[in-house]
């Protein structure tokens, strides 16, 4: 079988962990890497959570730490949604796995070039590591097939009226991601708003028995409950776990599930309501061509299923260790 | 009868010319003062175009002359949209009515500060003469009851990715309006993309037979043409006429036509993509008192109805006489 | 003698009150008007201040409240440098004067088309009046001979790096003057840092022995202490008690004293750390035509010898009643 | 003799080939790395030039190309100063040296982290370079010295009302570098206006007799004409030759010639008029630590007499061989 070589960029973050989940759970993904940003917690905290995820999972792979704060703008943290430490309070083990001795950038520079065929990046954070990535060694782009990344929105926002949250913490590494002239997928809220599992379908995910199904559900019920808290939440929110960042590998092994149109897009760097913005060329204004595939629309069904799949997999290979 | 005191604030424009003649064909208006804006074309014409549509439709009303420039910005017309003229290359009447000898402000504080009973401000093109009337004279705020505007957007712009005509060129006029604690009803895109008439129901209007109807299907058909000769106008734009301008009177004499929410509504005055945007706060996250009634739909047959009966109406007064 | 008529807009302030001295001194001008700015304090402490300050001097003219907060920033004031109240904790008179009917901006705009000769206004406060006034009514433009306005700087600011204080608190309204196409000397950092009184000149000043004088002096002295308690104030603040907005009427009747060239302004309205800054084309990079005379050097010892005539003078004439 | 090691990051540009003069002149620096950076004309051009000085003055070092792009700017570049070619077409020689296999910022990487002692960073052209290697490997910071850069201003400029050259061209990477905690000394406008040869000098420099003074004086003869014929350059430009990058190599070998102080900078990336412009902290408004040595007079005898020396040295050392 020939493998997809991967490297993934997160903030875990929960569902940066339920995405690690699909990702390790897939055979036709070769992981190569895993680097952190700042994002929904600092780096400290997501590269302990990066090492203490893998370990309880089982996985060895090369966890290289990224920078610890966007290229401009002061960071700004989720820990409202994600708890503290990152992970819904829930305790997922102490790590055996050791952080590498690069950087992530240098790792992913070293891995790109080291690499036969091109790889796809998986991005799940703000795109600080990237953006400075491409910036400073261009040379590496042939060797990125794609990057899928989970940020941005074509309508409306979840930090402000009009940005997402990880393209709101990092603009300008965004900015330097979409005028790189790499392929990209963009699962912004316009799909990820429609990825979601119920609270019914949580308790099932419990129901599969393992003590990982279990922890996962803990930690999904305490996302839940954190964006129900948030000051405006529409009031389904409590009912819905949006699983945002599982869009970025789930369209990867499972692309008959979603759709979404190719846009040009170019980040919003200056407004004073509105920095941190996409802005999707949905109506043609530009004239430019486009740069990314937005994804607008997902079959639930199919990527819950898909889901299930993995947490299956994953909490089984577990047991039988 | 008790009539409701009006001014009207346009910059005629077709669709302007159309909201005319449902402002004038309604004896619940009492419409004091008509005054011009640069918009769709410049001062000059918009005067013109009032004084000459007013003449043939037989109105004796004061037109009062507004502000040839935007607060800041570089005037952007719309000619290609309304024609050189501005009124799609239709002749109306060699204007007998003639230009008041007050400013547009002048006559607005005047006739604001004489009235007894609040008036509502219908205001169909960007908002440059009312928001240097409230910044200068805050003193008749309370002499009014209502702004009615056609402009801004909650979702997506006509001029930009995410900006409105009316809103981008004066959003600085706009903003003064916005922040003045006036009552405010917005008929933005998101209801005016919803407020057209079809093609076929234009060519029904001819056959209302009048000399009256007839001018206007043809001034409405060559918007028609414009419109779908934009750069990236959609297929369906040759199909749809959109009366913009006409939800501003509509909703103020057939409410029950037409669905809002209260929202929070500021403008980006300086984004480098986004300037002249209104951000309305429809995922509450500012957490700010609601200054505007944001309309969201419009009964479509009603509203032609209730334009049709306009047309109808004016019509048969003009063969009376 | 044909006197010069004057339009004072200004936001009481010690060296306001220092302004008003000089000016009701000289028999040349003849004061129309008196309006008051939200600025150094609130615009209800200016204008209590103006009534104060002119029924203490003996004078009677008419003194119209002006805005409250410009035009779109927050209003900053200057309390630390002026005293709570204003006037340096200095009581001058329980007013007599009454406040005008009439507002700053409705005073100002019947005052210039009343007048048969253009009218020389003089602003040493942030223009938020002036620049509503020019927005909302350009047709006074032609009754206005000239703009002296205290405020800007060609080079280093007092508020920030590079902005002055009432450039930096209206920056929209100063931009709406600067556009307007009236002519304007600008007395700005540049010249009114060299427009000083030394502490023992202020001793002096007591030693005239006038009650007015005894207070002038008291006032002043405050200045110069809160002048060097502000954070990063020179060593030589305390030794020297600037006089900026005497500037804007010395100019006015002692031409010869100053030195100023020809050069087109604008302002800064977006930067993050330099909106509110005078862009003084003095290197001549633009092209544009000058729209202000931009003063650069006083005589100094001419300009303290004019500020001590105007003292002893409306010393002397209250001594007289 | 302890040499100091030193990187070169430039954009030849006539001022540049004279700081190249003077740096290789210089027993006591041991210049280990020459780098390219779009800026006076684009990556290709900077790179030849570069290549074609060093091959006439007889250097073997390594010279390695940098970005083609400003981070988020267009390019801007200055032919019109410096002649389509950027040498005030002066044909030096046909490149023996090799351009590096390494990039600007691999080769920066690879030889700061490999070298002993830290390294000094010398700077003549915008910091694109600069500012994504510190981004993107924040772990080389121990290992640079000092970066001497010839760039900014405190007061006035030379691409707008108040932005200098290099910090216009890409104002984000200044902001990078001033942002890194790397101890900088910024040669600006302040400095190097007041470091230059008159035409006399120049003239005196040509009889030096050598072939290498003959070319350098016609050089300089180039840029000194096209300096005069900008649109707005002071009539003096005709008689003074700014060597504005040699101030970035004299302040290291003969600092006893410079005075400045200590202040913090930023950049002003946003403003309409000011983006690209350096805030210098000079008036101490923002309360925080300085980042920078920022010259601002020299003495120019000692300066020229200086530049001399190089200019023989390196003239003789080529008849010799």
């Amino acid at each position: 079988m020939n493998k997809t070589p991967v490297i993934i960029d997160c903030d875990p973050g929960i569902d940066d962990a339920m995405m690690l989940t699909l990702a390790f759970s897939r055979p036709e993904l070769d992981i190569k890497l895993v680097t952190t940003e700042a994002g929904n917690v600092s780096t400290d905290k997501t590269t302990y959570n990066t090492l203490s995820f893998l370990t309880y999972i089982g996985q060895d792979v090369e966890v290289a730490r990224g920078l610890e704060q966007p290229i401009f703008r002061s960071l700004e943290i989720a820990e409202d949604i994600h708890g503290e430490g990152g992970l819904g309070n829930v305790k997922w083990a102490d790590p055996i796995l050791q952080e590498s001795d690069r950087t992530a950038i240098t790792a992913m520079y070293e891995t790109l070039l080291a690499s036969d065929d091109p790889i796809i990046i998986v991005a799940t954070g703000p795109l600080t590591n990237i953006g400075a990535l491409l910036l400073a060694h261009p040379e590496v782009k042939p060797k990125i097939k794609l990057i899928s990344w989970m940020g941005g929105a074509a309508v409306g926002g979840n930090m402000s009226t009009t940005a997402e949250f990880n393209a709101y913490v990092d603009p300008h590494a965004a900015e330097l991601v979409f005028r790189s002239g790499v392929p990209i997928i963009m699962s912004g809220l316009d799909v990820t708003h429609k990825a979601y599992i119920t609270r019914e379908e949580m308790e099932e995910l419990r129901k599969l028995g393992t003590p990982f199904a279990e922890k996962a559900a803990d930690m999904m019920k305490f996302y839940t409950f954190t964006q129900s808290q948030t000051p405006f939440s529409p009031p389904h929110f409590e009912e819905q776990i949006r699983l945002h960042d599982v869009c970025a590998v789930a369209v990867l092994v499972a692309p008959e599930l979603f759709k979404g149109n190719d846009y040009y897009v170019e980040m919003e760097l200056e407004g004073r309501l509105t920095a941190g913005t996409t802005i999707v060329d949905y109506t043609h204004k530009t004239g430019k061509e486009p740069n990314a595939n937005v994804l607008h629309s997902v079959d639930r069904e199919g990527f819950v299923k898909l889901f299930f799949e993995a947490c299956t997999t994953i909490g089984q290979k577990l047991l039988e260790k």
